[in-house]
């Protein structure tokens, strides 16, 4: 079976004057949140939707769930209690995903809030992935634009590594429940604190994790300016069929 | 003495449906490379402001000069024919210098003609760390905000480097021309093909290359979702002061 995770637990430290977290902001008249799960709703394979929520907030998302999203759909979602931090808040969706009848091999698609342009088809290549087994963990990423700089703490550039091996990681990011544990219970502490993506986990164990094709539109609401942005990618998004490919 | 060399060779491959190079595009009603040359002249450090234009274009770039730009402010600026790749423009700048009375002590800041939105704090960094010593080429850099994947060829994850030492390279970049001379000189013919970054010119070279602090908003305008995001920061522009730092 396969489940979503919309991962909502941050707290925005980077948009300066948020009163609530940033996936609570509207875009377009809509919180970011909801904008997220309609798109989750679209794709059918979902067994279940978890939205993990930073605590206290369960009451506010759940609202917006039920005000937004017809109720007919809203029966696939449930909202839930995250965790301290992104790995915490995966468990506690594992959690629920073994209470609601799934088990080890019961497959998880985690997905930041906060990315509300996530395509069908970055899904449905998450979940090919991994059910078809050529991998451990799917990451969806793109190709790096910009020329990536190593530098040393004095700010002095040590490397410049070639570019046509580097993506920008994104989400979805997907793997089996079972395995995420087994990842996850093998970290010492300072792992755990460290390594706060899935990818990460994964690797971190000498699992084999595979990238799929993420979209420039794909992006992650962090900074007021991102907050413009994601405004004009949805206004343009009647006339718009997709972002050239780099 | 210290010259700007505004690079503005490309031929925007990535501009689908493009019918010329994409730094004549317009933005806010006035071509990108004119929003360029305009940050440039706000410096009054420069002692002379070349352009190196892809060949075939120097009129239209002088034509777009002379229409948007007051005469007397103009004199300051040379449009040339640049070389057939970034290190040759860069190369063809110099030689300019040089005729022009600099020496091997000339500072050059070269910056990339599709990044409209540099602000005179990175330009005057640039030009203070040359001058300082301190360095032998400086270039503009953000600190990296998404994760990175470092992949092979067949799209698995081989590493994901800590992101605190990574940084988004930016222009300007900024060296003595009789440094850059010496470095380019000293490369084989496939490092020549290989390294179009003056920092990778230098670090190649066992240079030290320093990054200088530069700005979200100093975007390369590269695709067409990149003119939309340019034209979503200029109408920001009049109530927007700066984006918040990351």
């Amino acid at each position: 079976m396969i489940y979503a995770g919309i991962l909502a637990g941050g707290v925005g430290s980077r948009m300066t004057g948020a009163t609530v977290p940033k996936q609570f902001f509207p875009i377009g008249g809509k919180p970011i949140l909801v904008h997220t799960a309609e798109k989750f709703l679209m794709c059918d394979k979902f067994q279940k939707i978890y939205i993990a929520v930073v605590g206290g907030y369960l009451d506010l998302a759940q609202s917006m769930i039920d005000e937004y999203i017809d109720k007919s759909l809203a029966a696939r979602i449930s909202v839930i209690e995250g965790g301290g931090d992104r790995s915490g808040s995966i468990l506690k969706v594992i959690e629920r995903i073994y209470e609601d009848g799934g088990d080890e091999k019961s497959i998880l698609v985690s997905h930041d809030s906060v990315r509300p342009f996530v395509n069908l088809a970055a899904l449905e290549e998450n979940i090919r992935l991994i059910s078809g087994g050529c991998c451990d963990c799917a990451g969806t990423a793109v190709p790096s634009i910009d020329t990536v700089f190593e530098i040393d703490k004095g700010g002095f550039v040590t490397s410049i590594p070639d570019r046509s091996r580097l993506c920008n990681a994104q989400t979805p990011q997907t793997f089996t429940v079972g395995e995420f544990l087994e990842c996850y219970g093998r970290l010492s502490p300072a792992d755990k604190a460290a390594l706060t993506d899935a990818c990460a986990v994964f690797l971190r164990c000498g699992k084999r994790v595979l990238t799929a094709k993420g979209s420039s539109d794909n992006i992650k609401i962090t900074t007021p300016f991102d907050m413009k942005l994601a405004e004009s990618i949805l206004n343009e998004s009647s006339n718009f069929h997709g972002f050239s490919d780099i």
